[in-house]
């Protein structure tokens, strides 16, 4: 580390630990810093301190958003509630453009292994958000097996409550050849299949 | 676009102005900036204002410095000088702690197509570096066209002086295979032959 100057290895440092960025990568990242011009690092560092500053979590739905209610809670349609694990997942969700309802982030799955209970995810305020105006609720975290068990948990909270409760299908992906599909996804398509 | 909020919208776009980031990836590392502790996002910032603060270069080599001359320039044997096309080149050799001298960064390449002449890069200040006290120059650009042609003109421009020029040797990289090096480096290597 010594053959880099000392704001160099700092900035190479920090850039390590964004997810996936070696030693290499940072080492690059830190030489494009260096070379921008002084105004373009200026808006770089800003820019990550302003999502610091001005990103918060909606209050209602658990998403990224600049003020205390998000505009997809304070606009869309209330009565349809899309259960997701991460704020991610409401990106990926809303490029399709498909669904009009709201959603409700849990900010992580129940995970024993990972010391992660109920309660320690927001299916609380799930709970609380769900009620006669609630026509349905889609159970949409990933398709393995602790967003499963997640997804199967809230349902049997739910389902006394009277609302309907879906989960989203599993199968074999559209494009997708059966030859190189795995195993568990194969068997699950199986056994969901529809009739024509 | 419109999916994420503006703060994050403008983050995203600040990662991927890094060398090889896209839009997925720039992704994750706003995202991970946003989970961050607030502490940490502000170490995280200053790394970048403080790199460009204080990062400049060698008077004399134009390596990355923090002082107007740098501290290999400062303390070692200046007879013996490595030419090296950008800072970073520095770094991989002086990784080998296997050269004493000092070096010398050209910033560039001569490179027609580019628009880059002999006098965008450094060659002038080698110019005036060179001396009664040189004993060699070492011509280390990357050993590519316009490596090879910068390092042809530089020593031209040197050998009158009477100073020894050497250019790094071209060949098979340790540990690789004859079949799985490219013809144009096999035929060098094979050309620059050495007697046992």
């Amino acid at each position: 580390m010594d053959v880099f100057i000392e704001p160099i290895a700092r900035l190479i440092n920090e850039f390590s630990k964004l997810p996936g960025v070696g030693r290499k990568t940072a080492q690059r990242y830190a030489y494009k810093i260096i070379s921008m011009p002084e105004g373009d690092a200026h808006i770089f560092a800003e820019a990550i301190l302003d999502a610091k500053r001005k990103v918060r979590f909606c209050k209602t739905c658990g998403n990224f958003s600049e003020e205390e209610i998000c505009p997809i809670c304070r606009e869309r349609d209330p009565s349809e509630i899309c259960v997701v694990k991460e704020p991610k997942d409401v990106i990926a969700l809303e490029k399709l453009h498909e669904f009009k309802g709201v959603y409700h982030v849990l900010h992580g799955v129940i995970s024993p292994m990972n010391g992660v209970g109920p309660n320690d995810i927001r299916i609380r305020e799930l709970l609380m958000r769900v009620g006669e105006d609630t026509r349905e609720v889609i159970l949409a975290t990933n398709p393995d097996v602790e967003g499963d068990a997640t997804a199967m948990y809230i349902a049997k909270l739910l389902k006394p409550l009277g609302v309907k409760v879906t989960r989203i299908a599993h199968g074999v992906p559209i494009g997708g050849e059966l030859e190189y599909t795995d195993e568990v996804t194969l068997t699950r398509a199986l056994k969901d299949r529809k009739e024509l």
